[in-house]
């Protein structure tokens, strides 16, 4: 399955949800798949996001907690949530609040060998 | 109740838990509660995250996403769960990964009002 393919799937399977998308630690996104209207941007999120992940990955080095896997970010009206696939990359949903955050981390979860794989 | 009350009260509440702590934006500790022995540096840990959520904060301002609620961080053997409490401050538990999150997040939850209160 292609990258978009696996991406696509994703996204079928979590009602509500406005994008899922796989980036690099340079911010820029590999692919990204979008649904539905957010009130916000949803790009620009998940590249301004990508910014603070560097941080928090440098941060937890610094402290010997042990390699970084997941984070998720809540706000009034928005949830994202993160997953490291590797030491180049990182999956991310992203959710209006009220949708299934656990499905979001299941899919994460069980798809990162897959996409990992897709990018070749 | 004093907030180191509220604090000792909540670490109390969840078994294995590191740490509680109430912060403040400029990452300094108003009080802190800490139980166990965490093989990572626990201290270190909160204020260097202090000044992600800094970062996170202001980047959901200028993505439109709404205020910031919570953010957590989960690596191979740590989790941090943060919940913000006002313009000034936040609270967050320090926990081993297989601590129960639910019960963190709850704690941080219903003892919100408490906590600013406490701080006065």
């Amino acid at each position: 399955m292609s990258l978009r393919e696996t991406l696509t799937q994703m996204l079928e399977q979590l009602e509500g949800a406005y994008a899922v998308m796989l980036m690099g630690y340079d911010c820029i996104a590999i692919d990204e798949i979008h649904q539905g209207v957010a009130d916000f941007d949803v790009q620009t999120m998940a590249v301004e996001y990508g910014t603070v992940i560097k941080e928090i990955r440098r941060t937890i080095e610094v402290v010997g907690a042990g390699a970084m896997e997941e984070i998720t970010i809540t706000t009034a009206n928005s949830r994202m949530i993160i997953r490291v696939l590797s030491d180049e990359f990182f999956a991310a949903f992203v959710l209006p609040k009220n949708a299934n955050l656990g499905k979001a981390r299941y899919l994460l979860r069980a798809k990162a060998f897959e996409l990992v794989e897709a990018v070749g």
